[in-house]
């Protein structure tokens, strides 16, 4: 498999870099803004990375995408990685299911149990946390990122940079707009138009 | 393993024959009342299935269940199953867990990563969708359709024809009456009485 | 593998049970303050347990915890095995999924399609039910009990014996204190000091 830099060296890259790892490709360094406390070696940010491409078959990004703020961050180092024309491949635990005529486009993550249903499309570096689900038909466009436990329907479009919370639920054939968030634990219904924040109800004690 | 003729020709459908064919069955057909965009072949809908079932081992109920409507019929289509004395076998997915002590009958469909604990029972015709968990001892009875994601607690009850949305959940040892909708995210903490619709509180941009 | 005695007799058991054979366990026999309705051997309670005890290589505790009550009584059932130095081993389902780095204490329970991610530490006794997600680096103490498609987040933490509902959402990085119950489906964004209660909004019909 392949020999591969991880782009990040928080929780998730961990995470990244386990399921990496399961699926046989090799990761031992990595670089961030500044050094974490990962075993791994830090070989600086992307001046670095820049230089040092040659060295690796291809990028991990592992940022996660948990906020506006964090989908931000991701978009502009995705198109970073497109204009050094950095090859960064799908990762997809063996613990997923996807389902026959289903599409993993370059550079997406899928995490442990997701299920992905038939002649689902995941869009370039959309991130699939764990057991989310993601229905037949739907359409995810380039870095969506969908948390634990979400539900996406069928038939469901979402667009890009789009976050969707940790057990929120979007019913089917719903379409949501670019650089929503819906939080988390919500529910929707209806289209989403672009750039809204869903924000999640609290529960008081 | 059977030769089956599939009923229904939209996205679930589509999610069957998937799951029938990774336990090894064979689907080269479907009815429906209009052709869909399947690849599989369309051979007419009740009446002509009524005249080709000698050329099946049975058939496979693909109408999803995602509301009171859809969810009538597939009440009358079981019932013209049943009529007709077509068998249909359960289909359950090789990724879900049937645990120990747990039935499940004829017609059921268990879908990817789906949990059945222990001495659970799976009526008829019971559609358990991806990732939705089933209590021990829970009883299920005929055509009850569980969402992705929904948890239904142990030592529960749920009646005929019932519908529980995705990513509810039903407190353990809950009775339900028939043809009962929860709707998507509610939670259930107490009886419910046959017929009735609970609906999901929406959330607001 | 081991030879254990199972403390409960109820649903919980049973599941406790299933997982133990799973792994390789031999499970015959249970204490309980009364018979219930299991197919194994009723051997009494915890005087007969004590006097039992060179026939195990360790117990098994089958009581569940979702309620404050539940979990008061297996606090005071680990207080008292722990008197009696009587071991028992983590029992994990061969479906979970532990990632690289975490660690499952003593005694504890993980139940089928739970996730597990990089470098949680699962305290002793603490109970993960199925589909539930741990995220990394998140640390449970003693006796937690986390039920059915709960999410924790990463770097979290939650105090000994508290409790987390089934299909509850605990953001990423909150503390949640000792003896709290977080009610089912209740989504916390914030910490939530000791001994309180956080309770679900009812959906009304």
């Amino acid at each position: 498999m392949a020999k591969l830099a991880l782009l990040g060296g928080g929780g998730f890259a961990k995470e990244v870099a386990e399921v990496a790892g399961l699926i046989g490709h090799t990761i031992d360094s990595y670089f961030a803004d500044k050094p974490g406390n990962s075993p791994l070696r830090h070989r600086g940010y992307l001046e670095e990375l820049k230089q040092a491409k040659g060295d690796y078959d291809g990028v991990a990004l592992g940022i996660g995408g948990v906020s506006r703020k964090s989908q931000e961050i991701r978009h502009r180092l995705i198109g970073w990685l497109d204009d050094n024309a950095i090859r960064c491949l799908p990762i997809v635990s063996p613990r997923a299911v996807i389902c026959k005529g289903a599409i993993v486009e370059d550079g997406a993550f899928i995490a442990h149990n997701v299920v992905v249903a038939v002649d689902a499309r995941i869009g370039r570096f959309s991130l699939l946390n764990t057991n989310a689900i993601i229905g037949h038909d739907t359409i995810l466009e380039q870095n969506v990122a969908v948390s634990p436990l979400a539900f996406i329907g069928g038939n469901a479009k979402i667009g890009r940079n789009s976050l969707i919370g940790a057990s929120a639920n979007i019913l089917q054939g719903v379409t949501i707009g670019e650089n929503v968030v819906i939080g988390i634990s919500c529910t929707v219904l209806g289209p989403v138009a672009a750039n809204k924040t869903i924000l999640p109800q609290l529960k008081r004690a």
